[in-house]
Protein backbone atom coordinates (compact mmCIF):
# COMPACT_ATOMS: atom_id res chain seq x y z
CA UNK A 1 0.00 0.00 0.00
CA UNK A 2 2.62 2.74 0.56
CA UNK A 3 4.41 2.13 -3.12
CA UNK A 4 0.79 2.24 -4.71
CA UNK A 5 0.01 5.51 -2.12
CA UNK A 6 3.49 6.65 -3.33
CA UNK A 7 2.72 6.22 -7.10
CA UNK A 8 -0.56 8.07 -6.79
CA UNK A 9 0.99 11.10 -5.14
CA UNK A 10 3.66 11.36 -7.61
CA UNK A 11 0.70 10.67 -10.32
CA UNK A 12 -1.33 13.87 -8.76
CA UNK A 13 1.80 15.94 -9.16
CA UNK A 14 2.27 14.85 -12.56
CA UNK A 15 -0.51 15.63 -13.78
CA UNK A 16 -0.67 19.08 -12.19
CA UNK A 17 2.63 19.75 -14.24
CA UNK A 18 0.35 17.88 -17.26
CA UNK A 19 -2.15 20.31 -16.89
CA UNK A 20 0.14 23.63 -16.57
CA UNK A 21 1.95 22.78 -19.72
CA UNK A 22 -0.84 22.23 -22.10
CA UNK A 23 -3.17 24.74 -20.83
CA UNK A 24 -1.83 28.44 -20.55
CA UNK A 25 -2.32 29.27 -24.20
CA UNK A 26 -4.38 32.35 -25.14
CA UNK A 27 -7.00 29.90 -26.60
CA UNK A 28 -9.22 29.69 -23.39
CA UNK A 29 -11.50 27.29 -25.20
CA UNK A 30 -8.08 25.23 -25.84
CA UNK A 31 -7.34 25.75 -22.22
CA UNK A 32 -10.71 23.87 -20.59
CA UNK A 33 -10.84 21.59 -23.23
CA UNK A 34 -7.16 20.11 -22.46
CA UNK A 35 -7.52 20.24 -19.04
CA UNK A 36 -11.04 18.53 -18.72
CA UNK A 37 -9.34 15.93 -21.32
CA UNK A 38 -6.44 15.45 -19.21
CA UNK A 39 -7.91 15.29 -15.89
CA UNK A 40 -9.97 12.33 -17.12
CA UNK A 41 -7.40 10.11 -19.12
CA UNK A 42 -5.19 10.76 -16.08
CA UNK A 43 -8.30 10.12 -13.59
CA UNK A 44 -8.68 6.51 -15.92
CA UNK A 45 -5.25 5.88 -15.33
CA UNK A 46 -4.87 6.30 -11.76
CA UNK A 47 -8.24 4.77 -10.54
CA UNK A 48 -7.47 1.38 -12.36
CA UNK A 49 -4.01 1.41 -11.89
CA UNK A 50 -3.82 0.12 -15.39
CA UNK A 51 -1.45 -1.83 -16.00
CA UNK A 52 1.42 -1.88 -18.95
CA UNK A 53 0.21 -5.19 -20.74
CA UNK A 54 -3.18 -3.22 -20.70
CA UNK A 55 -1.71 0.48 -21.98
CA UNK A 56 0.26 -2.38 -24.96
CA UNK A 57 -3.23 -3.25 -25.70
CA UNK A 58 -4.85 0.19 -25.68
CA UNK A 59 -1.82 1.26 -27.92
CA UNK A 60 -2.19 -1.31 -30.30
CA UNK A 61 -5.98 -0.94 -30.37
CA UNK A 62 -5.79 2.54 -30.95
CA UNK A 63 -3.23 2.11 -33.64
CA UNK A 64 -5.06 -0.52 -35.69
CA UNK A 65 -7.90 1.60 -35.09
CA UNK A 66 -6.32 4.53 -37.00
CA UNK A 67 -4.68 2.03 -39.52
CA UNK A 68 -8.49 0.53 -40.41
CA UNK A 69 -9.58 3.54 -41.87
CA UNK A 70 -8.50 3.28 -45.29
CA UNK A 71 -10.71 4.88 -48.25
CA UNK A 72 -13.92 5.48 -47.33
CA UNK A 73 -13.72 3.37 -43.92
CA UNK A 74 -13.67 5.45 -40.53
CA UNK A 75 -12.86 3.10 -37.57
CA UNK A 76 -12.95 5.93 -35.48
CA UNK A 77 -16.20 7.30 -35.96
CA UNK A 78 -17.35 3.60 -35.61
CA UNK A 79 -15.41 3.36 -32.26
CA UNK A 80 -16.63 6.78 -30.80
CA UNK A 81 -20.45 5.25 -32.02
CA UNK A 82 -19.90 1.89 -30.45
CA UNK A 83 -18.73 3.72 -26.79
CA UNK A 84 -22.15 5.84 -26.91
CA UNK A 85 -19.35 9.10 -27.58
CA UNK A 86 -21.45 10.28 -30.79
CA UNK A 87 -24.87 10.05 -29.37
CA UNK A 88 -23.54 11.65 -26.11
CA UNK A 89 -22.11 14.62 -28.37
CA UNK A 90 -25.29 14.84 -30.86
CA UNK A 91 -27.46 14.99 -27.44
CA UNK A 92 -25.10 17.91 -26.39
CA UNK A 93 -25.54 19.70 -29.60
CA UNK A 94 -28.83 19.23 -30.77
CA UNK A 95 -30.75 19.71 -28.04
CA UNK A 96 -34.20 18.60 -28.47
CA UNK A 97 -36.52 21.63 -29.99
CA UNK A 98 -40.11 21.87 -28.81
CA UNK A 99 -41.66 20.41 -31.27
CA UNK A 100 -39.15 19.29 -33.91
CA UNK A 101 -37.29 16.47 -35.10
CA UNK A 102 -35.06 14.80 -32.49
CA UNK A 103 -31.82 14.31 -34.13
CA UNK A 104 -29.19 11.24 -33.94
CA UNK A 105 -25.92 10.23 -35.00
CA UNK A 106 -24.60 10.77 -38.86
CA UNK A 107 -22.79 7.33 -38.04
CA UNK A 108 -19.66 6.22 -40.33
CA UNK A 109 -21.24 5.86 -43.80
CA UNK A 110 -22.58 9.40 -44.72
CA UNK A 111 -21.17 10.55 -47.97
CA UNK A 112 -22.08 14.30 -49.33
CA UNK A 113 -23.11 13.99 -52.73
CA UNK A 114 -25.84 11.70 -53.47
CA UNK A 115 -28.14 12.00 -56.74
CA UNK A 116 -31.37 14.02 -56.84
CA UNK A 117 -33.89 12.23 -57.63
CA UNK A 118 -37.72 14.01 -58.61
CA UNK A 119 -40.45 13.24 -55.88
CA UNK A 120 -42.03 10.01 -56.76
CA UNK A 121 -38.93 8.72 -57.47
CA UNK A 122 -36.60 5.56 -56.19
CA UNK A 123 -33.61 5.33 -54.74
CA UNK A 124 -33.24 1.73 -55.05
CA UNK A 125 -30.91 0.86 -57.64
CA UNK A 126 -29.92 -2.77 -57.23
CA UNK A 127 -31.45 -5.47 -54.46
CA UNK A 128 -34.21 -7.34 -53.79
CA UNK A 129 -36.64 -6.86 -51.32
CA UNK A 130 -39.81 -5.39 -49.53
CA UNK A 131 -41.00 -2.69 -51.47
CA UNK A 132 -42.03 0.87 -50.07
CA UNK A 133 -43.42 4.13 -50.03
CA UNK A 134 -42.00 6.59 -47.89
CA UNK A 135 -44.08 9.95 -47.87
CA UNK A 136 -44.93 13.10 -45.76
CA UNK A 137 -44.22 16.69 -45.42
CA UNK A 138 -41.11 18.97 -44.05
CA UNK A 139 -43.37 21.34 -41.69
CA UNK A 140 -42.18 24.43 -39.22
CA UNK A 141 -42.94 24.01 -35.45
CA UNK A 142 -46.17 25.92 -35.88
CA UNK A 143 -47.08 23.17 -38.64
CA UNK A 144 -46.41 25.63 -41.80
CA UNK A 145 -45.37 23.37 -44.66
CA UNK A 146 -41.97 24.20 -45.84
CA UNK A 147 -41.23 24.41 -49.52
CA UNK A 148 -38.07 23.12 -51.31
CA UNK A 149 -36.67 21.61 -48.10
CA UNK A 150 -33.65 19.37 -49.05
CA UNK A 151 -34.24 15.55 -47.96
CA UNK A 152 -30.67 14.30 -48.42
CA UNK A 153 -31.63 9.84 -47.83
CA UNK A 154 -29.17 7.03 -47.14
CA UNK A 155 -29.62 3.65 -45.97
CA UNK A 156 -28.72 -0.19 -45.97
CA UNK A 157 -29.23 -2.28 -49.17
CA UNK A 158 -30.51 -5.80 -48.46
CA UNK A 159 -27.13 -7.28 -48.80
CA UNK A 160 -26.73 -5.50 -45.12
CA UNK A 161 -23.99 -3.58 -46.82
CA UNK A 162 -24.26 0.54 -47.32
CA UNK A 163 -22.85 1.22 -51.04
CA UNK A 164 -19.95 3.01 -49.56
CA UNK A 165 -18.91 -0.26 -48.41
CA UNK A 166 -19.46 -2.81 -50.96
CA UNK A 167 -18.18 -2.98 -54.49
CA UNK A 168 -20.84 -4.46 -56.02
CA UNK A 169 -23.31 -2.46 -55.65
CA UNK A 170 -24.14 0.54 -57.67
CA UNK A 171 -22.33 3.53 -56.27
CA UNK A 172 -25.62 5.76 -55.39
CA UNK A 173 -27.32 2.44 -54.38
CA UNK A 174 -30.03 3.79 -51.84
CA UNK A 175 -28.93 7.21 -51.35
CA UNK A 176 -30.60 10.50 -52.53
CA UNK A 177 -32.04 13.91 -52.40
CA UNK A 178 -35.08 15.43 -53.01
CA UNK A 179 -36.73 18.30 -52.41
CA UNK A 180 -39.81 19.30 -51.05
CA UNK A 181 -42.92 20.51 -53.08
CA UNK A 182 -44.90 23.73 -52.32
CA UNK A 183 -47.07 22.18 -49.78
CA UNK A 184 -43.80 20.72 -48.37
CA UNK A 185 -44.89 17.36 -49.33
CA UNK A 186 -42.36 14.75 -50.45
CA UNK A 187 -42.80 10.99 -51.51
CA UNK A 188 -39.54 8.27 -52.42
CA UNK A 189 -39.76 4.81 -52.98
CA UNK A 190 -37.15 1.97 -51.78
CA UNK A 191 -36.90 -1.11 -50.21
CA UNK A 192 -37.56 -1.82 -46.61
CA UNK A 193 -34.50 -1.45 -44.49
CA UNK A 194 -33.32 -4.49 -42.60
CA UNK A 195 -31.14 -4.42 -39.45
CA UNK A 196 -27.71 -5.20 -40.00
CA UNK A 197 -24.30 -5.63 -38.75
CA UNK A 198 -21.77 -2.59 -38.21
CA UNK A 199 -18.02 -3.81 -39.50
CA UNK A 200 -16.76 -6.84 -37.26
CA UNK A 201 -13.66 -7.15 -39.42
CA UNK A 202 -11.54 -4.56 -37.28
CA UNK A 203 -10.92 -3.40 -34.12
CA UNK A 204 -13.95 -2.23 -33.13
CA UNK A 205 -15.43 -5.57 -33.67
CA UNK A 206 -12.83 -6.85 -31.12
CA UNK A 207 -14.05 -4.62 -28.72
CA UNK A 208 -17.99 -5.48 -28.89
CA UNK A 209 -17.27 -9.30 -29.24
CA UNK A 210 -14.64 -8.29 -25.87
CA UNK A 211 -17.66 -6.60 -23.91
CA UNK A 212 -20.04 -9.10 -24.93
CA UNK A 213 -21.73 -7.32 -27.43
CA UNK A 214 -24.08 -8.24 -30.82
CA UNK A 215 -22.79 -5.78 -33.44
CA UNK A 216 -26.47 -4.99 -34.89
CA UNK A 217 -28.21 -2.05 -35.56
CA UNK A 218 -31.97 -2.11 -35.82
CA UNK A 219 -33.61 -1.21 -39.26
CA UNK A 220 -33.49 2.20 -39.97
CA UNK A 221 -33.26 5.23 -42.50
CA UNK A 222 -31.10 8.37 -42.62
CA UNK A 223 -31.86 11.79 -43.08
CA UNK A 224 -30.61 14.49 -43.21
CA UNK A 225 -33.02 17.75 -43.20
CA UNK A 226 -32.69 21.59 -44.01
CA UNK A 227 -33.84 24.34 -45.70
CA UNK A 228 -32.81 28.03 -46.09
CA UNK A 229 -33.91 30.22 -42.35
CA UNK A 230 -34.21 27.21 -40.51
CA UNK A 231 -31.88 24.90 -37.85
CA UNK A 232 -31.40 20.98 -39.90
CA UNK A 233 -31.43 18.23 -38.49
CA UNK A 234 -29.51 14.95 -38.85
CA UNK A 235 -31.17 12.13 -37.70
CA UNK A 236 -32.53 8.25 -38.41
CA UNK A 237 -36.19 6.53 -38.30
CA UNK A 238 -36.19 3.15 -36.18
CA UNK A 239 -38.12 0.20 -37.53
CA UNK A 240 -40.31 -0.05 -34.33
CA UNK A 241 -40.52 -3.35 -32.65
CA UNK A 242 -36.76 -4.34 -34.44
CA UNK A 243 -35.39 -7.46 -32.66
CA UNK A 244 -32.34 -4.90 -31.86
CA UNK A 245 -34.37 -1.71 -30.93
CA UNK A 246 -32.95 -2.08 -27.43
CA UNK A 247 -29.70 -2.87 -27.99
CA UNK A 248 -28.45 -0.85 -31.00
CA UNK A 249 -25.03 -1.37 -31.06
CA UNK A 250 -24.29 2.49 -31.36
CA UNK A 251 -26.70 3.79 -29.35
CA UNK A 252 -28.55 5.68 -31.59
CA UNK A 253 -32.17 5.04 -30.88
CA UNK A 254 -34.51 7.48 -29.33
CA UNK A 255 -38.28 7.15 -28.52
CA UNK A 256 -39.51 9.74 -30.62
CA UNK A 257 -37.76 8.78 -33.64
CA UNK A 258 -39.42 5.28 -33.99
CA UNK A 259 -41.86 4.46 -36.89
CA UNK A 260 -44.71 2.10 -37.88
CA UNK A 261 -44.51 0.77 -41.82
CA UNK A 262 -48.19 0.00 -42.44
CA UNK A 263 -49.19 -2.61 -45.53
CA UNK A 264 -50.03 -1.05 -48.23
CA UNK A 265 -53.93 -1.61 -49.11
CA UNK A 266 -54.07 0.61 -51.67
CA UNK A 267 -54.58 -1.00 -54.90
CA UNK A 268 -53.19 2.02 -56.93
CA UNK A 269 -49.90 2.12 -55.38
CA UNK A 270 -47.37 -1.33 -56.59
CA UNK A 271 -45.70 -0.97 -52.92
CA UNK A 272 -45.78 -3.57 -50.03
CA UNK A 273 -45.25 -0.91 -47.38
CA UNK A 274 -46.23 2.59 -46.82
CA UNK A 275 -44.56 5.06 -44.52
CA UNK A 276 -46.42 8.45 -43.66
CA UNK A 277 -43.67 10.46 -41.77
CA UNK A 278 -43.54 13.94 -41.01
CA UNK A 279 -40.32 16.02 -40.45
CA UNK A 280 -40.52 19.37 -38.02
CA UNK A 281 -37.53 21.62 -38.31
CA UNK A 282 -37.12 24.72 -35.34
CA UNK A 283 -36.55 27.97 -36.72
CA UNK A 284 -32.81 29.28 -36.46
CA UNK A 285 -33.09 30.97 -33.24
CA UNK A 286 -35.95 28.60 -31.74
CA UNK A 287 -35.77 26.68 -28.58
CA UNK B 1 -29.88 26.38 -19.53
CA UNK B 2 -33.32 24.13 -19.94
CA UNK B 3 -31.70 22.36 -23.06
CA UNK B 4 -28.53 21.78 -21.47
CA UNK B 5 -29.74 20.32 -18.31
CA UNK B 6 -31.89 18.30 -20.11
CA UNK B 7 -29.27 16.98 -22.75
CA UNK B 8 -27.22 16.20 -19.52
CA UNK B 9 -29.88 14.37 -17.98
CA UNK B 10 -30.19 12.36 -21.50
CA UNK B 11 -26.53 11.55 -21.52
CA UNK B 12 -26.57 9.81 -17.88
CA UNK B 13 -29.18 8.17 -18.96
CA UNK B 14 -27.06 6.97 -21.74
CA UNK B 15 -24.22 6.61 -19.80
CA UNK B 16 -25.59 3.93 -17.65
CA UNK B 17 -26.75 2.56 -20.69
CA UNK B 18 -24.11 2.03 -22.20
CA UNK B 19 -21.92 1.08 -19.19
CA UNK B 20 -24.76 -2.26 -18.88
CA UNK B 21 -23.96 -3.01 -22.18
CA UNK B 22 -20.23 -3.74 -21.68
CA UNK B 23 -19.22 -4.44 -18.50
CA UNK B 24 -21.34 -7.27 -17.28
CA UNK B 25 -18.64 -9.85 -18.82
CA UNK B 26 -16.65 -12.73 -17.06
CA UNK B 27 -13.78 -10.44 -17.12
CA UNK B 28 -13.89 -9.09 -13.51
CA UNK B 29 -10.92 -6.79 -14.21
CA UNK B 30 -12.70 -6.15 -17.93
CA UNK B 31 -15.92 -4.81 -16.53
CA UNK B 32 -13.72 -2.29 -13.82
CA UNK B 33 -11.37 -1.04 -16.62
CA UNK B 34 -14.17 -0.21 -19.22
CA UNK B 35 -16.87 1.29 -16.90
CA UNK B 36 -13.90 3.60 -15.29
CA UNK B 37 -12.76 4.37 -19.19
CA UNK B 38 -16.27 4.91 -20.22
CA UNK B 39 -17.07 7.28 -17.21
CA UNK B 40 -13.85 9.56 -17.99
CA UNK B 41 -14.48 9.41 -21.48
CA UNK B 42 -18.25 10.47 -21.27
CA UNK B 43 -17.73 12.85 -18.43
CA UNK B 44 -14.76 14.97 -20.66
CA UNK B 45 -17.48 15.20 -23.28
CA UNK B 46 -20.43 16.24 -21.04
CA UNK B 47 -17.92 18.78 -18.52
CA UNK B 48 -16.77 20.79 -21.94
CA UNK B 49 -19.92 19.96 -23.53
CA UNK B 50 -18.25 18.89 -26.55
CA UNK B 51 -19.07 20.46 -29.88
CA UNK B 52 -19.43 18.58 -33.50
CA UNK B 53 -16.25 20.65 -34.81
CA UNK B 54 -14.02 19.78 -31.87
CA UNK B 55 -15.56 15.85 -32.32
CA UNK B 56 -14.40 15.82 -35.73
CA UNK B 57 -11.16 17.69 -34.66
CA UNK B 58 -10.13 14.47 -32.57
CA UNK B 59 -11.21 12.07 -34.69
CA UNK B 60 -9.19 13.40 -37.54
CA UNK B 61 -6.42 13.84 -35.12
CA UNK B 62 -6.62 9.59 -33.80
CA UNK B 63 -7.40 9.15 -36.89
CA UNK B 64 -3.68 10.66 -38.27
CA UNK B 65 -2.41 9.71 -34.96
CA UNK B 66 -2.97 5.61 -35.96
CA UNK B 67 -1.84 6.40 -40.17
CA UNK B 68 1.04 7.83 -38.93
CA UNK B 69 2.11 4.41 -37.04
CA UNK B 70 4.25 3.00 -40.11
CA UNK B 71 7.44 0.88 -40.25
CA UNK B 72 9.64 1.77 -37.04
CA UNK B 73 7.35 4.70 -35.99
CA UNK B 74 5.02 4.81 -33.24
CA UNK B 75 2.91 7.88 -32.82
CA UNK B 76 0.25 6.44 -30.07
CA UNK B 77 3.29 5.64 -28.21
CA UNK B 78 4.77 9.47 -28.37
CA UNK B 79 1.44 10.41 -27.90
CA UNK B 80 1.11 8.69 -24.64
CA UNK B 81 4.32 10.11 -23.24
CA UNK B 82 3.82 13.90 -24.32
CA UNK B 83 0.21 13.77 -22.54
CA UNK B 84 2.17 11.81 -19.34
CA UNK B 85 0.14 8.71 -19.36
CA UNK B 86 3.10 6.76 -19.84
CA UNK B 87 5.03 8.41 -17.21
CA UNK B 88 1.36 7.78 -15.10
CA UNK B 89 1.61 3.84 -15.95
CA UNK B 90 5.49 4.04 -15.34
CA UNK B 91 4.84 5.37 -11.46
CA UNK B 92 1.72 3.17 -11.05
CA UNK B 93 4.04 0.08 -11.89
CA UNK B 94 7.15 0.60 -10.85
CA UNK B 95 6.55 1.93 -7.26
CA UNK B 96 9.74 2.92 -6.42
CA UNK B 97 11.54 0.06 -4.53
CA UNK B 98 13.89 1.36 -1.37
CA UNK B 99 17.22 2.06 -2.35
CA UNK B 100 16.64 0.78 -6.01
CA UNK B 101 17.42 2.30 -9.24
CA UNK B 102 14.00 4.57 -10.20
CA UNK B 103 12.36 3.66 -13.53
CA UNK B 104 11.21 5.72 -16.34
CA UNK B 105 9.17 5.66 -19.10
CA UNK B 106 10.51 3.37 -22.29
CA UNK B 107 9.54 5.83 -25.29
CA UNK B 108 9.14 5.28 -28.65
CA UNK B 109 12.75 3.99 -29.66
CA UNK B 110 13.21 1.22 -27.83
CA UNK B 111 14.03 -2.17 -29.90
CA UNK B 112 14.94 -5.17 -28.88
CA UNK B 113 17.85 -6.79 -30.90
CA UNK B 114 20.75 -4.02 -30.03
CA UNK B 115 24.25 -5.93 -30.51
CA UNK B 116 25.89 -7.73 -27.46
CA UNK B 117 29.57 -5.43 -27.00
CA UNK B 118 32.33 -6.30 -24.56
CA UNK B 119 32.96 -4.29 -21.67
CA UNK B 120 35.17 -1.15 -22.44
CA UNK B 121 33.79 -1.01 -25.86
CA UNK B 122 31.84 1.71 -27.92
CA UNK B 123 28.73 1.88 -28.79
CA UNK B 124 28.92 4.91 -31.04
CA UNK B 125 29.52 3.67 -34.88
CA UNK B 126 28.96 7.06 -36.73
CA UNK B 127 28.93 10.60 -35.21
CA UNK B 128 30.80 13.38 -34.49
CA UNK B 129 30.58 14.94 -30.99
CA UNK B 130 32.07 14.98 -27.14
CA UNK B 131 33.43 11.45 -26.31
CA UNK B 132 32.78 9.66 -22.62
CA UNK B 133 33.22 6.66 -20.89
CA UNK B 134 30.11 5.49 -18.75
CA UNK B 135 31.10 2.78 -16.19
CA UNK B 136 30.04 1.41 -12.82
CA UNK B 137 28.50 -1.23 -10.88
CA UNK B 138 24.82 -3.07 -11.17
CA UNK B 139 24.42 -3.77 -6.86
CA UNK B 140 21.48 -5.35 -5.04
CA UNK B 141 20.07 -3.04 -2.01
CA UNK B 142 21.97 -4.72 -0.09
CA UNK B 143 25.11 -3.19 -1.93
CA UNK B 144 26.56 -7.00 -3.12
CA UNK B 145 27.60 -6.75 -6.56
CA UNK B 146 25.34 -8.72 -9.48
CA UNK B 147 27.76 -10.45 -12.03
CA UNK B 148 26.30 -10.84 -15.26
CA UNK B 149 23.67 -8.10 -15.17
CA UNK B 150 22.15 -7.60 -18.61
CA UNK B 151 22.25 -3.71 -19.81
CA UNK B 152 20.64 -2.77 -22.73
CA UNK B 153 21.59 0.71 -23.86
CA UNK B 154 20.31 3.49 -26.29
CA UNK B 155 20.51 6.76 -27.26
CA UNK B 156 20.33 9.58 -29.92
CA UNK B 157 23.41 10.48 -32.33
CA UNK B 158 25.09 14.01 -32.00
CA UNK B 159 22.13 14.69 -35.06
CA UNK B 160 19.35 14.18 -32.46
CA UNK B 161 17.95 11.42 -34.27
CA UNK B 162 18.00 7.76 -33.23
CA UNK B 163 19.19 5.24 -35.26
CA UNK B 164 15.76 3.88 -35.76
CA UNK B 165 14.72 6.86 -37.35
CA UNK B 166 17.66 7.86 -39.81
CA UNK B 167 18.43 6.07 -42.64
CA UNK B 168 21.80 7.23 -42.65
CA UNK B 169 23.10 6.10 -39.72
CA UNK B 170 24.44 2.36 -38.95
CA UNK B 171 20.94 0.23 -37.55
CA UNK B 172 22.76 -0.12 -34.37
CA UNK B 173 24.16 2.67 -33.72
CA UNK B 174 24.43 4.34 -30.12
CA UNK B 175 22.58 0.80 -29.19
CA UNK B 176 24.08 -2.32 -27.49
CA UNK B 177 23.79 -5.00 -24.92
CA UNK B 178 26.41 -5.93 -22.14
CA UNK B 179 27.11 -7.86 -19.06
CA UNK B 180 28.41 -7.33 -15.84
CA UNK B 181 32.15 -8.55 -14.86
CA UNK B 182 32.07 -10.96 -11.89
CA UNK B 183 32.42 -7.75 -9.56
CA UNK B 184 29.55 -6.31 -10.98
CA UNK B 185 30.92 -3.58 -12.83
CA UNK B 186 30.84 -2.63 -16.60
CA UNK B 187 32.05 0.26 -18.86
CA UNK B 188 31.17 0.81 -22.51
CA UNK B 189 32.49 4.24 -24.69
CA UNK B 190 30.01 6.62 -26.42
CA UNK B 191 29.37 10.18 -27.73
CA UNK B 192 27.89 12.08 -24.77
CA UNK B 193 24.24 12.91 -25.74
CA UNK B 194 22.41 16.15 -26.48
CA UNK B 195 18.94 17.38 -26.29
CA UNK B 196 16.50 16.84 -29.17
CA UNK B 197 13.50 17.08 -30.16
CA UNK B 198 10.78 14.37 -30.42
CA UNK B 199 9.36 14.10 -33.93
CA UNK B 200 7.06 17.15 -34.72
CA UNK B 201 6.05 16.11 -38.40
CA UNK B 202 2.96 14.51 -37.09
CA UNK B 203 -0.04 14.85 -35.25
CA UNK B 204 1.64 14.91 -31.85
CA UNK B 205 3.82 18.18 -33.04
CA UNK B 206 1.24 19.71 -34.17
CA UNK B 207 -0.56 19.03 -30.28
CA UNK B 208 2.41 19.92 -28.87
CA UNK B 209 2.13 23.25 -30.91
CA UNK B 210 -1.05 23.61 -29.88
CA UNK B 211 -0.55 23.49 -26.57
CA UNK B 212 2.56 25.95 -26.75
CA UNK B 213 4.77 23.28 -25.37
CA UNK B 214 8.61 23.35 -27.44
CA UNK B 215 9.03 19.15 -28.30
CA UNK B 216 12.40 19.06 -26.78
CA UNK B 217 14.04 16.96 -24.41
CA UNK B 218 16.57 17.13 -21.84
CA UNK B 219 19.99 15.27 -22.54
CA UNK B 220 19.58 11.24 -21.51
CA UNK B 221 20.59 7.72 -22.09
CA UNK B 222 17.86 4.41 -21.83
CA UNK B 223 18.81 1.77 -19.95
CA UNK B 224 16.97 -1.68 -19.23
CA UNK B 225 19.16 -3.71 -16.59
CA UNK B 226 17.98 -6.58 -15.66
CA UNK B 227 19.73 -9.87 -13.90
CA UNK B 228 18.57 -13.50 -13.32
CA UNK B 229 16.51 -13.53 -9.59
CA UNK B 230 16.17 -9.59 -9.86
CA UNK B 231 13.36 -7.21 -10.95
CA UNK B 232 14.52 -5.37 -14.20
CA UNK B 233 14.40 -1.63 -14.57
CA UNK B 234 13.48 0.17 -17.65
CA UNK B 235 15.64 3.74 -17.05
CA UNK B 236 17.00 7.06 -18.54
CA UNK B 237 19.84 9.00 -16.93
CA UNK B 238 19.43 12.19 -17.26
CA UNK B 239 22.23 15.54 -17.86
CA UNK B 240 21.64 17.75 -14.80
CA UNK B 241 21.21 21.43 -15.68
CA UNK B 242 20.50 20.69 -19.32
CA UNK B 243 18.18 23.72 -20.60
CA UNK B 244 14.96 21.31 -20.92
CA UNK B 245 15.59 19.28 -17.47
CA UNK B 246 12.23 21.07 -16.12
CA UNK B 247 10.30 20.97 -19.52
CA UNK B 248 10.97 17.52 -20.63
CA UNK B 249 8.23 16.99 -23.53
CA UNK B 250 7.21 13.50 -22.05
CA UNK B 251 7.88 14.42 -18.54
CA UNK B 252 10.29 11.31 -17.80
CA UNK B 253 12.99 13.61 -15.43
CA UNK B 254 13.14 11.91 -11.82
CA UNK B 255 14.93 13.83 -9.60
CA UNK B 256 17.08 10.43 -8.70
CA UNK B 257 17.73 10.02 -12.10
CA UNK B 258 20.14 13.02 -12.71
CA UNK B 259 23.80 12.62 -13.74
CA UNK B 260 26.92 14.60 -13.52
CA UNK B 261 29.49 14.04 -16.36
CA UNK B 262 32.80 14.52 -15.01
CA UNK B 263 35.21 16.02 -17.18
CA UNK B 264 38.01 13.11 -17.84
CA UNK B 265 41.41 14.32 -15.73
CA UNK B 266 42.53 10.51 -16.28
CA UNK B 267 45.58 11.20 -19.03
CA UNK B 268 45.32 7.47 -19.65
CA UNK B 269 41.52 7.64 -21.29
CA UNK B 270 40.95 8.92 -24.47
CA UNK B 271 37.60 10.13 -23.94
CA UNK B 272 36.36 13.94 -22.98
CA UNK B 273 33.76 13.18 -19.82
CA UNK B 274 33.33 10.35 -18.24
CA UNK B 275 30.19 9.09 -15.83
CA UNK B 276 30.58 7.37 -12.64
CA UNK B 277 27.06 5.58 -11.86
CA UNK B 278 25.50 2.85 -10.20
CA UNK B 279 22.45 1.10 -10.92
CA UNK B 280 20.39 -0.88 -8.02
CA UNK B 281 18.10 -3.44 -8.67
CA UNK B 282 15.55 -4.63 -6.04
CA UNK B 283 15.25 -8.23 -5.04
CA UNK B 284 11.59 -10.33 -6.98
CA UNK B 285 9.73 -9.80 -3.74
CA UNK B 286 11.47 -6.85 -2.56
CA UNK B 287 9.41 -3.46 -1.60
Amino acid sequence: MTQINSAQAANALLLNQVIAAYSRTDNARWNVVIESLLRHLHGFVNEVELRPEEWWTAIDFLTRTGQACVGPRQEFILLSDALGLSSAVDNLNNASLAGATESAVTGPFYVPHSPHIENGGSIALAGEGETVLIRGRVLDTAGHPISAAELDIWHTSPNQLYAVQDKNQPEMNFRGKLRTRTDGSFAFHTIKPIAYPVPVDGPVGQLLNKGGRHPMRPAHIHFIVSAPGYQSVTTQLFTRGDEFIDSDAVFGVKDSLLIDYQRNTDRSLAVDWVLDHDFVLAGPSAG
